[in-house]
């Protein structure tokens, strides 16, 4: 049987853009003979479609357009997904549901048994779980149709009492469709991929595997739909971060674009320039605007923004105080002329000096400090943001997530943007991120990379004047946030007790600032973000 | 049987505070020759303990701190609230339990099976949810004992396919006990009553109910635990927004304290003194900040906290730029003194000057607009973070739910605080919060009630160049936000279609800014925040 599969790039809501491109990719499949086209978890209405499925009228837009794709499977059969609402009085109203067309109709719809309610995931707060499974059929075959987490309860500690797996084998299927919405972390892929393998080997039929591309907001979906036989073993695996359209059949050995060769940071960085270019193509936002500081941080989204959206569409904005160095200006200037964009130097000493005025009947005879610093800091959000809106840039925020973590950073400040793009990269792999960048060609001067991070807000000040050193915060913080180990785990891992307990309370007091921050594009495990739900007021390690 | 019920006001992760406030209740029960005492739903840790329930350390110690109760036990019988492990491989990893403690021990415990999992909910996020259900024995008395949403799939539409009650009444127990962590919305309590007596009415027992009290953040618990007789009459009520420790016995008749006699504005009003009172005392802040525009929020916003921290301990900043109108300097003047607090001046007009300055290159020829009328706001927003930052005032956020809705703000500017109070109260009800506040004593100034809303930001500004009239606008921000009806219902129902869809793209279109406000005290049935979870990137009516 030939089967096709449309990798494609959705955005949630745009269910006139979405419909075209389903539309087309059974065009095409019809052109090359296809029997069975299939399409990710919720195509039709994007993923993660959030709050959107409480209004009738939205569920009503999703029916609609299904069928209007039904309408198309003349000669084919398409699976997609799309939200169904629940006929029964009890439980849940909707169901997350896959949809099976065939001679001009839906034939069969298939519902999600197993709802991912952790980190991003929310969907048993819109969806039924469904409790009785069957296998569809495609031209008289026989398939076991599940949707992404309903395969992922082979875990060694599994989060469902049931898999609907276990039902569908008994009707003997010949193979395994999963449609998924399964998002990217730098060990995502081979996650999925030895999860997919366990079903395929467990099950003993092939598997086909199809997965979103796409960033939605913070969320990235890297693609990499495949095919696996049934002895799991890869036989057929599409493109990571792109589209893409691809034939199978059940003895298809398409070679495998062996995602394995690809480093961690080269992961990263093609999700964040995927991200960077989704959040603008998304929203017809064409312009980035950033303020460089002569730091890593802000040289990195720089020459990442330049790669999403193409230097003519990047304003970096270099603010220079009477504490700035030397070497920040000339860095600066060195970076941009290497990426050949424009940029714009404003100097912000006289700001700054008339806020001082302004205040000096409140501050009088008191010693400059945080308040002055921050005051800084938030002249140049304030002067990015005054840009932003009078000619359309949209901000980018360059704060990492070491900074973001410990609260090393000004609300309303340097904390301002859009979208924050390095905020799921520790400070140690900011590096790496700059190393890999100079990889081909020496972009990120020397000097940038080199000298000690500093903020650059009073006379000689160095970000290790107030944190410990980034090789020593970072391990910790992993520990602490993707790990979830507490503090009495992290110091018998031989931690300083100390030093753990620092760290911890300074994360923990610093949730009211990351509540205020903008998104931020996901790369890890546990973002900042609607991944990662910490109370505000709490006293826990505070 | 004589029974205490506890109604406390508990901290997220103070297990050291919340324990030593159930085992004083614990010892006051003791010496009332009390044979029962019940407290609510997760009162070790605090609800909602969000996140902090992944770390097994939080765990362990919310297991030693019930353990610790348990060992108080003597004599007494005490039913209280805790997360618990669950020992099986499958499933999620915990539950959400109640605990049954005599003879100083741990003698039964229960788990919740209906795991709230919509608004500000994300129970099953972290919790298995309880399949078989058993009554507990206290004096040799039968208990259907079961936590919060246990008894609420008794709705129209409800939202679960089991109810543990219809297990648990064939053992024929004598009493029903709910244990709950139920939050504040305007309309909650009534509905609460209308659940609990049709619980008591169908399984003909009697229902004792116990509440949280207090704010935990964003979330406001009202407390107005209660008991019904079999007949679903209200026999015995505690107190509403306060701490309360009540004697009940089977036959009690104590005096309702009637809550359906306060209003609706009433009771906003003592829940956004509670949220804002328990915002600082559960971090230990005592001194407020906030800016006096001459508008109504301010005003409104100024008198809250007065009441909640004391007029000592709130201060208010009136920042007059060249197109405030000499009526707000007024009438701001004798709104401060008609409280007796001190105010703060401060003219931003130089600094404003010196950022036109600082732009003039980049802004040449352009016509002043949404960038200078922002810069403004900016302005205000870093003038009250910068006496925060120097003084350890916490600034209060004065926008109302109107202006957040269709994005009729600032950010970074008007939008900066730590804590959002009349974030979910529409402007024609921050008009009504007014006229309540004025009712015993005219505090507000007629002039400021009266005058028509502006932001003053241009000469001659008025909010309705801008937006819908606000008895237009409110009506249709309520029907799309609390109701969830979609453009096609809403043109249905009467409005206009252009003003409609006007609005709905407003609101979508700013979700972006929502993302980065401050926590809002929450007092309606959706409010901004954790409750609501719309995308940011999402073409739908935008």
């Amino acid at each position: 049987m030939k089967i096709a599969l449309a990798q494609l790039n959705y955005t949630v809501g745009d269910f006139e853009k979405n419909v075209f491109k389903i539309k087309e990719a059974i065009a095409r499949a019809k052109k090359e003979e296809v029997r069975l086209i299939v399409f990710s978890e919720l195509c039709i209405s994007g993923y993660p479609p959030r709050d959107f499925l409480e209004f009738r009228d939205f569920i009503d837009r999703c029916t609609r357009a299904a069928n209007e794709i039904a309408s198309e499977c003349i000669d084919v059969t398409a699976i997609f997904g799309c939200p169904t609402v629940n006929p029964e009085v009890e439980g849940k109203n909707l169901f997350n549901s896959a949809y099976v067309c065939s001679d001009g109709k839906v034939i069969d719809v298939i519902h999600k048994a197993l709802l991912p309610t952790y980190d991003i995931f929310d969907e048993y707060r819109y969806f039924e779980p469904n409790r009785k499974s069957h296998c569809i059929k495609v031209d008289g075959k026989k398939i076991a149709l599940t949707i992404c987490e309903d395969l992922w309860n082979i875990e060694d500690d599994p989060m469902y009492v049931h898999s609907p797996m276990e039902e569908l084998i008994k009707e003997n299927p010949e193979l395994m469709i999963n449609i998924a919405a399964s998002p990217f972390d730098y060990g995502h892929a081979e996650k999925r991929k030895s999860i997919l393998s366990r079903n395929a080997m467990q099950y003993g039929i092939p598997l086909l595997y199809l997965n979103h591309v796409g960033a939605q907001t913070e969320i990235i979906f890297d693609g990499g739909s495949l095919m696996m036989n049934e002895k799991g073993h890869l036989t057929g695996e599409m493109k990571y971060f792109e589209e893409d359209f691809a034939l199978f059949d059940l003895t298809s050995d398409r070679k495998a674009t062996n995602d394995k060769t690809v480093s961690k940071i080269e992961r990263i960085h093609s999700a964040l320039v995927l991200g960077i270019g989704d959040y603008f193509r998304k929203q017809n936002f064409t312009k980035a605007i950033l303020g460089l500081s002569g730091g890593i941080d802000s040289a990195v989204v720089l020459c990442l923004a330049v790669e999403a959206l193409g230097k003519e569409n990047v304003l970096p904005v270099f603010m220079p105080s009477q504490f700035s160095s030397k070497e920040s200006v000339t860095d600066s200037l060195a970076l941009c002329k290497n990426l050949e964009v424009k940029h714009e130097l404003i100097p912000i000493e006289k700001v700054y000096r008339e806020y001082i005025h302004t205040l000096q009947k409140q501050f009088n005879g008191l010693q400059p400090g945080i308040a002055e610093e921050n005051i800084q800091a938030r002249i140049r959000g304030m002067i990015l943001m005054a840009l932003s809106n009078k000619f359309g840039h949209i901000l980018l925020n360059t704060s990492n997530k070491s900074e973001i973590a410990v609260g090393y950073g000004t609300l309303y400040g340097d904390m301002c943007g859009g979208l924050s793009v390095i905020g799921d990269v520790y400070k140690t792999e900011v590096y790496k991120l700059a190393k890999h960048i100079n990889h081909i060609r020496a972009i990120i001067p020397e000097a940038i990379i080199i000298k000690a991070p500093s903020a650059e807000l009073r006379p000689d000040q160095k970000d290790s004047d107030t944190l410990p050193e980034y090789d020593q915060l970072d391990p910790i913080l992993y520990q602490y946030i993707e790990q979830r180990k507490g503090p009495q785990e992290l110091i018998e891992m031989g931690n300083d007790a100390g030093l753990v307990r620092r760290i911890l309370k300074l994360v923990n007091t610093n949730e009211y600032k990351r509540h205020q921050t903008p998104p931020i594009l996901r790369v890890s495990p546990k973002a900042f973000g609607q991944g990662r739900r910490l109370p505000i007021v709490g006293k826990y390690l505070s």
